[in-house]
């Protein structure tokens, strides 16, 4: 026997090259049975994702998935190429949803290195990507920014010009991105069952989410899975017992869809998501933990060309063990509570009171 | 910032008014996921569901979905109107199952207040729902009442005036309903691996069927958010840490579907189910438990203008973590034996000898 | 109560005949959601199986299911009939994969019983079974052998004669079957993400696969439920309890699909599964533990009138609780290493650089 050499290791932080362009592998088709486990992996009950009546009435020809698990099915192509060597991921910014997802439709994703720059200690760099996700007709439906740190595999590699991109801190309301056919004008809100329009979020109203969600080891495996992300800290109990984590830890974006979820009582009528405009996973998050979450309204904005619809720009946080009206401040002194798992600062559509 | 109260915080007692119907939110449109899920659940191998060239043979145009699976999704809309306050699920009555439901049919949930009664201690009532389930084409395709003991909130809100509901003992064969296109002539035994037809079931036989589920933490709360019932107390183990209960209970309707399926075994050729006479969650049921099943038979009805199929009706009771042949006597003189997790009195369609 | 007396026990060694064909219960047909729970269960990312345009530039008039789930649930059916008092599975050979399964395929399984012998101690015996599935055109889509040790139930009954049916070491390359209209003209390592082919892989190599997978409790349990195999040694903690397992196995093709989705690192262009040459499940698995694998190149074959892929015959090891690094040989003395899982011997397809 002679050992092979047919492992592909994944780019270490020299193999990155400034302005290259990335194609990931594992084109995927969208199917039903993607959209049935997201709602059983999340509780999800927005309607626009499960009722075709009603998204039909919004005028999309059927019900599009739940932007959450179109990102996440995105983004987990990026894994092998660009973060399996990671040390930590350390944000997303600009996070665009061009357009909707439907079933049938096939996701590929590509990224672009668009910043580098190496540690002074001269054993990492960070990695600025931006991403995007085109349909089968090379329509793109994503776009995204993250940055990660990642190892250096040859110490005496040379540095590269650091370049760090400039990102927004929000994804500005003229790029908010609406289909052409939606009309908000038949918005039915006992499809929500939802009370509250645009117009009654005010900025610096802060909602406490009641419920919570305890994470079951197979919730977050089979989600990850699911969205073929294979990053092994997330899968491998025998290896990360060797950690200091002691213990798989929970791919972020389970904790974003499940904050999503729970954010459902007192936003039922968010629509769906527009942008991400910055996100940090401010603690890891292990199985047994029971995630709870409160939004913040940071700002209102009226959407060009339209009277049906507007944006709310929200900061959702997620809290472990911690019930969102436990806790006051999510930062101290040295950084994020210790029980904050999530700050994210993102923008949903929402229906006027003009309509109705 | 300030704390939005725009959380709906649900119907408490003196809410309830006699009469009122209640629209719930959520329409779901059923996926092929959706059944696909029910099977890795539950294990069910009733081919009605599973495979489409034997639910043609019956005279469908396709496969419905599970009687159970469908109950269970029109059910979970009612949660947050309903229940969510509530202290206890107290019973079910006059389920019956309509019309078959199929992949892309869209199910919405209304319910009407058919019975109130303020318990003596003036601290709580119970509340008498009629809920019924329609279709995209608004054809009712599941009726049933059940009550509940729901929380005042407001002690000095006056007791209604008390109105209870007559309520039949259980579905009389004329009022279930068989499809008109069914027929049970071409029923095709070899599908089912069943030897026994409607006329080999006598009334006060004992079936001890013999396979048994562990659930698992990651089971009943899937399922439980696939029916988006958003029942705090299945999802929550940080607030259950503080209740009697130590821990997340699991949905009462998971059991039923478990009983269900592991009762395939001696009832094979049980086609569907026509209606639940009656049912109670006798004990509650939490992950780590096994549950094993055994099913009385209690009547056998010839059903009007068929000699294809019957009627049977089954007491199907749910015990935990003992197998049916350990128990004998289900009740002791102060209630349910401590190991029954359900007592379920219901109906199903069986071939008849008659047609073979 | 009378007690019932129509629970099938169940074939014993004195029940199987020689040539007998059974057919067995549960037709299925296949939907999208079993795809994409198959994918939730494995974190498979074999574009094959999740892309229609992958599948289509080979060919496919869309994405096939994979191999292993088609497989799976052909087996499931033989369970109640063939194995439920099974002492144990001894082995596998000839499993040809005949045609690819689509979803809307439905599943039907029958099995011929081709070898009989009593063993020494007149307690129990070997069946051998070759079964086969075919869709709902008749067409077999799977076939394959299997020999299991089979309680007697009455001792007292005569031994049959001794049929030991004889079975290829492998599955010879004339009867690899590819569909005619497979063509590997347009492959597009891009999607898969691999960079080595066919001409690549020498017999004596072996790819040690980097990733691990953490069984969950509910992961094996789902997968098995979804394949409606009813072996109750899988489900059943409550029984488990009081043999010398302690606890649930793990269903063997529970670990097949696991090592099959993580020797996809270094196998990234395996196309599909042609054969299963042979397979044994060295030890059995419970939750909790952590599957690693690493792959033996045995043989490389041309297939007849094709240049566009040939055939790769692989010896894929399952380990569980120690990376595939860390152990030589996988036999000792006395049997296999207590921590291999799976040995299984089978072929698959890979392009051929020569279309590149």
């Amino acid at each position: 026997m002679t050992t092979s050499t047919k492992i592909n290791t994944g780019r270490f932080f020299e193999d990155f090259v400034l302005n290259e362009v990335i194609q990931h592998a594992t084109p995927r088709t969208i199917s039903e049975g993607d959209s049935a486990l997201y709602i059983a992996l999340t509780g999800s009950r927005n309607p626009l994702h499960c009722s075709v009546p009603f998204a039909q009435s919004l005028g999309y020809k059927t019900a599009p998935i739940d932007d959450m698990l179109a990102f996440h099915i995105a983004f987990g192509k990026t894994v092998p190429d660009i973060s399996v060597n990671a040390v930590a991921n350390l944000g997303y910014a600009d996070v665009r949803f061009l357009q909707p997802v439907f079933v049938g439709d096939t996701l590929s994703t590509s990224s672009q290195v668009i910043g580098l720059k190496q540690n002074s200690n001269g054993k990492s760099g960070v990695v600025y990507v931006r991403s995007s996700s085109v349909n089968q007709r090379k329509e793109r439906v994503l776009s995204w920014v993250r940055w990660v740190m990642v190892h250096k595999n040859d110490l005496n590699s040379p540095a590269p010009t650091t370049v760090i991109p400039e990102l927004p801190n929000f994804v500005a309301p003229d790029n908010l991105k609406v289909p052409t056919y939606f009309t908000g004008k038949n918005f039915d809100a006992t499809a929500t069952g939802g009370r509250h329009y645009w117009e009654d979020y005010q900025a610096g109203e802060r909602i406490n989410h009641p419920a919570g969600m305890t994470i079951n080891p197979a919730d977050h495996t089979l989600a990850t899975r699911l969205y073929q992300n294979n990053a092994r800290l997330h899968f491998d109990d025998h290896l990360m017992a060797t950690t200091q984590f002691k213990a798989r830890l929970v791919y972020g974006g389970v904790v974003i869809s499940l904050c999503r979820a729970l954010s459902f009582e007192g936003l039922e009528n968010a629509i769906s998501i527009l942008a991400i405009n910055a996100g940090t996973h401010a603690n890891p998050s292990f199985a047994g933990e029971t995630i709870y979450t409160f939004t913040e309204v940071m700002d209102s904005w009226a959407l060009p060309n339209r009277t049906d619809v507007g944006a709310l720009r929200l900061r959702m946080v997620g809290i472990k063990n911690m019930r969102a009206t436990e806790i006051e401040n999510i930062k101290t002194e040295t950084g994020y509570h210790a029980n904050v798992v999530l700050d994210l600062d993102y923008t949903v559509l929402m229906p006027r009171k003009g309509n109705k």
